[in-house]
């Protein structure tokens, strides 16, 4: 047997138990009460808090292995655990305590024809395994959600933050045994060679669903890859349509927001549209505002009409997340070819439409193919805090299980219950 | 290029084709009024009447070619399009169209703090691809719920099926045609080479998802190559625990309902666990309803002490769907060892409780793992129409996205719909 080959079995053996312990524990953690779980996550509180030293030094390890490997600046920014952040940490993990418990929740019971009442209970989905890169508070945000939804979860972070992701893992462990659950409810995984999640990904008899958040990279091999159901979240090039009867003042605003508010977040504007009738006046309108804000604009040839400072866009840049201070213009005839242009380019993720026509906002809503569709709105909302799911896991761009932001609902399914007297089917 | 690669580059050409038309339709098809689609499915239940003839002589020309390569009678019967089973399949088509229409509807909008309003709509997947075995008749059912859910569909039937399946195609694409849909919207394929289905199932760029009907084998090997989502259907070993304090009486009434009015269905009884303290009584109430229908028992030690009539069941019994008149009886200590049984050996279907013990309902519902749990009743329940939802296109083994008998709705996913007015993020 050589080295490949026995670091091979080794693997599949440590996977296996993982997901046997996973498989183990998810029994437990499902029936767990709302009163155990959030004693469970109030202990990871108190954890953490006396455990703040020990997490900041295991980061400063991550920092240094980081600083000689010369990570890009993005990427140790990402990695860094500041005192902020571990408040972060505290405070979402209070706030999904704060939460209401998902699972148990019955829904729709209601009496047939055959006398036998029918409803619908929302349960865990089991086994979750999420795979995710640099930034080590995904650990304690993952570990909640999946507490709280009552599944067991695997939890796979990026090499580069092994030591802290490890120290955070203590604290995970910690709170859970405090409330007296199953240390393996929440695994993290201490080993980075990629086999590992090469293995995880193809195990349904110990995974439920894979959630791989990160670059859109590690999506497709994941993808590619899995035989276990994966929740994706790609890119999103998210496009804002200014009809020819908006509102041109707030179009302007909005375009601004959406922009220019973060560059880097996944429901950023990448691509305007807008009519030809309102092209000038908003486009004169909004051009200073990015000019202030450095916006490189990439135009039709009638933005580039337009607006000298716009630079010709290729066909390339209508299928651009740029995820940077760039953006798509092109002057549209109006809400047929917006819709047919957002629903050829865009990635499903988020589009919104500007006007005050009836008729036009319902056609948006209805035909645009995406994950969120807002009228008069900026796409930065796009996210499960602003929609009220208290917590977010990722924003999903697919259509199967969950779409959008997916918070602890889209971690549960519902099975059907039957109450009966003894009934029989005839 | 010998002939096999020249068959293979043509069975490429031939599903992209149909994975473009079908794209394409799709587009169509979600935008299509209530009223256009209901035209769309009383037009083909007016070409099914015009056609009667027509589609009894494929049937025929199935049957006889059926015949002679000695088809299994069970599977010679469900073949066979009798006068009662076009009949079916127009009353099935009628309740389609009378169903309320899931797409558009939009749930739960609620203003938030920052002063937009967010709530949910629903809508369809996009492509489904359909793949079934004997059953012609499945053709019309799984055409009205994709057309009624604004999905479009590529249906591939059975070898043995292909005349009656491509008479019943005619009927659905004059129909269709008939609201002045697109004809695309609904196709069935006319060839019968597997490498068709081979490709459908990775192509997700054309096909948003895969309903398998059909055998055990049909499904596993689908599920193991797909590259497109797959809405499993696995087998029913389906249990009825009847608890230290059930009613006798009932629970033989309902023992004997669960096996004996079926034994091919997927909901049908196959395990039944007795509580140590009733088992004799329950037991020798329902052995002779049980010899009257000739089902053979098979039963752990104690099962043959107290019946004499029971041969002993191997560990393998546990873990069987007989569909045939044989059931397996283990004595259990009390409601812990059967709901650890259950969730051992069951395929996550649907079981049952007898029981007038509240905790025992109460544990039985929320820590049985499968997608239907009942409470005093015939497993039988378990379907569709029983439980309300008009319709089924199959009972889903899975977790995500759709458990448990799947309907219009489980064709359907929702998206985001924000409202505002000019809103923007802080």
């Amino acid at each position: 047997m050589d080295n490949t080959e026995s670091k091979i079995l080794d693997t599949e053996a440590y996977v296996i138990t993982l997901g046997r312990q996973a498989r183990e524990a998810a029994g437990g953690i499902a029936k767990a009460t709302t009163g155990q779980k959030n004693k469970a996550l109030l202990a990871i509180v108190d954890a953490i808090e006396a455990n703040r030293e020990s997490i900041r030094q295991a980061n400063q390890l991550d920092l240094e292995a980081g600083a000689a490997k010369k990570l890009e600046p993005a990427l140790m920014d990402r990695l860094e655990l500041t005192d902020s952040r571990v408040n972060d940490m505290i405070e979402g993990l209070q706030q999904v305590a704060a939460l209401p418990d998902p699972i148990g929740e019955v829904t729709d019971l209601k009496y047939r024809p055959s006398g036998i009442q029918v409803g619908r209970m929302r349960v865990p989905l089991g086994v979750i395994g999420i795979i995710y890169e640099s930034r080590p508070n995904v650990t304690c945000e993952a570990a909640s959600l999946c507490l709280k939804s009552g599944n067991a979860a695997i939890l796979r972070g990026g090499s580069e933050a092994l030591h802290s992701n490890q120290a955070i893992a203590k604290c995970v462990e910690a709170g859970i045994e405090a409330a007296g659950l199953n240390k393996n409810t929440i695994q993290v995984v201490d080993r980075t060679d990629r086999e590992v999640v090469g293995r995880l990904i193809t195990l349904p008899e110990y995974v439920d669903v894979i959630v791989p958040r990160g670059g859109k990279g590690l999506i497709a091999r994941i993808s590619s890859d899995a035989k276990v159901p994966v929740i994706k979240h790609l890119d999103g090039n998210c496009h804002l349509y200014v009809d020819d009867q908006a509102d041109i003042e707030k179009s302007v605003s909005v375009a601004v927001n959406a922009k220019t508010s973060r560059y880097g977040t996944c429901c950023t504007l990448e691509s305007l549209l807008v009519a030809d009738s309102v092209a000038k006046e908003f486009l004169v309108g909004l051009a200073p505002h990015y000019a202030e804000h450095g916006v490189e604009i990439r135009g039709c040839v009638k933005t580039c009409e337009i607006l000298s400072q716009a630079v010709p866009a290729t066909a390339q840049d209508w299928d651009t997340e740029y995820l940077a201070p760039i953006i798509s213009i092109k002057v549209v005839d109006g809400i047929d070819e917006a819709i047919d242009h957002i629903n050829r380019h865009s990635s499903g993720h988020t589009e919104s439409i500007m006007t005050n026509n009836y008729k036009h906002t319902q056609r948006f809503l209805r035909e645009v193919d995406s994950s969120s569709v807002m009228v008069n709105t900026s796409t930065r909302f796009a996210d499960g805090f602003e929609y009220g799911l208290g917590a977010e896991i990722g924003i999903s761009t697919d259509k199967l299980h969950a779409r959008g932001p997916v918070g602890l609902e889209g971690l549960t399914s519902q099975k059907y219950v039957v109450l009966g007297d003894g009934h029989i089917r005839q």
